[in-house]
């Protein structure tokens, strides 16, 4: 027993011999099976299944490195902070994140619900799966966790206590450096554009000031805007679905900071989806019926959001100055203008930077993948600039009809 | 010497001892003389002068409750907070704050200088006295220990360390309620009005729905946008002056804000001031001197905080993409704008809160109090509608003349 007293990295059958031994989650003489499933970049997930197929458990554990590279050293805070918003979340958005069972700051893992009857939703949305109450889920999700953890609705003292518990200088480092500085300018040079894609992105990213200005005053917002607890890293690999159900995992980036970024996030990565199927898929009924359900996807999901974050501020608001008349206009508007700069960055980063989406990366053919990148990059420049003006989900698609019609396939 | 082992409020023959006994700062055969010197709302200060006169001392205690009213319970962590930001801005802006000499976490105390050579900025302006240094001292300090804790220029990781230091929930809430909230809306029924101006505050302000949106606009700046280490009270009764020496005190309400609020601050203490010359002082040549000697004060505090903003910018920005061509403007345009804001909340809060400032409540005579205060809340509310647009000391100067031009002395 003596052996999960101090920390070091588990490898499968540690993982099972702690669910047994630490957690008494199994029967002593239960057959476990056991394997690492984590894709993630951070750490590592291990899935651990009674061999009569009856229980099962997930325990994440934090490495003191990114998987993705080494120059990435991460305080092993990240799996408390993970554990503690899973809860809050849960409570916030019930049945929408997996149950959590424990946390333990020697071992730095988390026990939690195995999801795998559910789907990480970029792979299957490669998969070309529907999922069409993945729109009512999500906005639930975004409002509740966001709303509900502003200034608008929460008591001040508890949400300074809350901004306190989640300064998260590590996790915010990488999204300040990966999302808000290096696709624009490249000043680690670690960016890893598409070769054939390097000089367009060198003239409509890096050398474009007006655009670079946009991106500062975006990265300021994230620095300094202590709005919401965000979740932080709300993209298409952070969430599992079923056709009846959306978890959110992975919240180790959550922080106070500007509710758009998750609303971005979730924009973005559908965008993604929407011009992978718009690229690959070959002309016909499929493609139509497959790319429109990710358009009408990401209209609801916009749009949805709007309405539920009216209803609920009318419902929740306790900031006597909140109800001043023309306020809750004036801070919806300012949400929906992050989310349409955030979109543009995700969307950028994705294609430019180190981090990249399989979505844009699975595109074999180069002049597809040059069509589907620029097709991103052309979106992305509108949402950061026209931020101001992308209020519904309709202004979306007319942005993606334009981007598209720009970069047409070259079918007949 | 057990006596000082557990908290209690020290009468100042306790402090005199504890400056003995404890801080050994005194010769044990030391002939003490004591006295309770403090006059703020929120602590005891002790002044302890050896008789031989060759050494002195003070030490400030914090009590559990505010002295102005038992409603507010306050942590007594601000002593805490107070001797770190002492620490702190003394690096940052050396001989420009007092000289601290120790806390004690137990008795809640702080040993610092005796400023006794100095006189509080308020009272020294009501007697009519010039400080022809104040504007180059009270801006290098704000420019210095704003500027330099901001993300432009402080190491990210280290500025989220500093937001976490001085999350300051009490204090802020003193300022959400009486800065932000009661002034507009008397929403605890505790502000206290000069009864004659009752009405014009009703109509003025209580009854101005595009005022009152803009004071909740600013409301949120406060409650979210962590920029820069703030001092956070800013007024000429924190500030002690000599003709050659500038020392801001009481920084206990210091937190990560808006730069705009210490800056705003400064300026509507030096518009109290001017409004009580120009409204009390007999016309002629002093009148016309003291009030020039502040209407220049007040343009240089702007106009220097801005050259000596630019200057400090350019040699100590770190951060990457504050760089990009147009960020330095649109930041400074930013700060700017929350200064005149806050400069408006200010003029408000002093004339209809509970908490009143001498340069107003001083003036005996009804008619004379009625114009000084339909003058500053003229004034306040241009201040906050059109924040945005004033950028220099020419364009408050401007102001104050509309404002006293719409109420005259009545004089011949």
């Amino acid at each position: 027993m003596a052996r999960f007293d101090a920390y070091f990295l588990m490898k499968p059958a540690d993982a099972a011999a702690y669910a047994k031994e630490k957690l008494a989650y199994f029967d002593r003489e239960a057959d476990l099976q056991f394997t690492e499933i984590g894709d993630g970049n951070l750490n590592y997930i291990f899935r651990i299944v009674d061999a009569r197929g009856r229980r099962s458990l997930v325990i994440k554990q934090a490495g003191h490195t990114a998987r993705i590279s080494d120059e990435f050293k991460l305080s092993l805070d990240r799996n408390r902070i993970e554990y503690d918003i899973l809860k809050l979340e849960r409570e916030l958005a019930p049945g929408l994140v997996p149950e959590v069972y424990g946390f333990d700051p020697v071992m730095n893992c988390c026990a939690m619900e195995d999801l795998s009857d559910h789907l990480i939703m970029r792979q299957a949305l490669l998969e070309r799966r529907e999922y069409p109450l993945f729109a009512e889920h999500i906005t639930t999700f975004m409002v509740n966790t966001l709303l509900l953890t502003s200034d608008a609705v929460l008591d001040h003292k508890r949400k300074k206590a809350l901004v306190g518990s989640f300064i998260n200088p590590d996790l915010c480092e990488i999204t300040e450096d990966l999302v808000y500085t290096e696709p624009f300018n490249d000043v680690k040079l670690r960016n890893l554009p598409f070769g054939p894609n390097l000089e367009f992105i060198k003239r409509e990213l890096y050398e474009d000031e007006a655009l670079l200005l946009e991106s500062a005053k975006l990265k300021f917002d994230f620095l300094t805007h202590a709005q919401c607890l965000v979740h932080g890293d709300l993209h298409t690999g952070s969430i599992f679905v079923r056709p009846d159900s959306t978890k959110v995992i992975d919240p180790e980036f959550a922080f106070y900071g500007p509710a758009g970024y998750d609303v971005g996030n979730v924009v973005a990565n559908l965008i993604f989806a929407w011009v992978n199927a718009d690229t690959t898929m070959p002309a016909g009924r499929a493609r139509e019926a497959f790319s429109g359900y990710l358009a009408r996807t990401l209209e609801e999901v916009v749009d949805l959001f709007i309405s539920k974050w009216r209803r609920l501020w009318d419902e929740k608001v306790t900031e006597t100055v909140a109800r001043y008349r023309g306020f809750a206009a004036w801070y919806l508007d300012g949400v929906l203008e992050d989310t349409a700069g955030v979109t543009g960055l995700e969307l950028c980063r994705r294609i430019v930077g180190i981090a990249h989406v399989k979505d844009i990366t699975s595109i074999a053919e180069p002049a597809r993948r040059l069509r589907a990148e620029r097709l991103c990059l052309s979106l992305a420049k509108r949402c950061i600039r026209e931020r101001a003006s992308l209020k519904t989900g309709r202004d979306y698609l007319e942005l993606l009809k334009w981007a598209a019609g720009n970069y047409p396939r070259g079918e007949a």
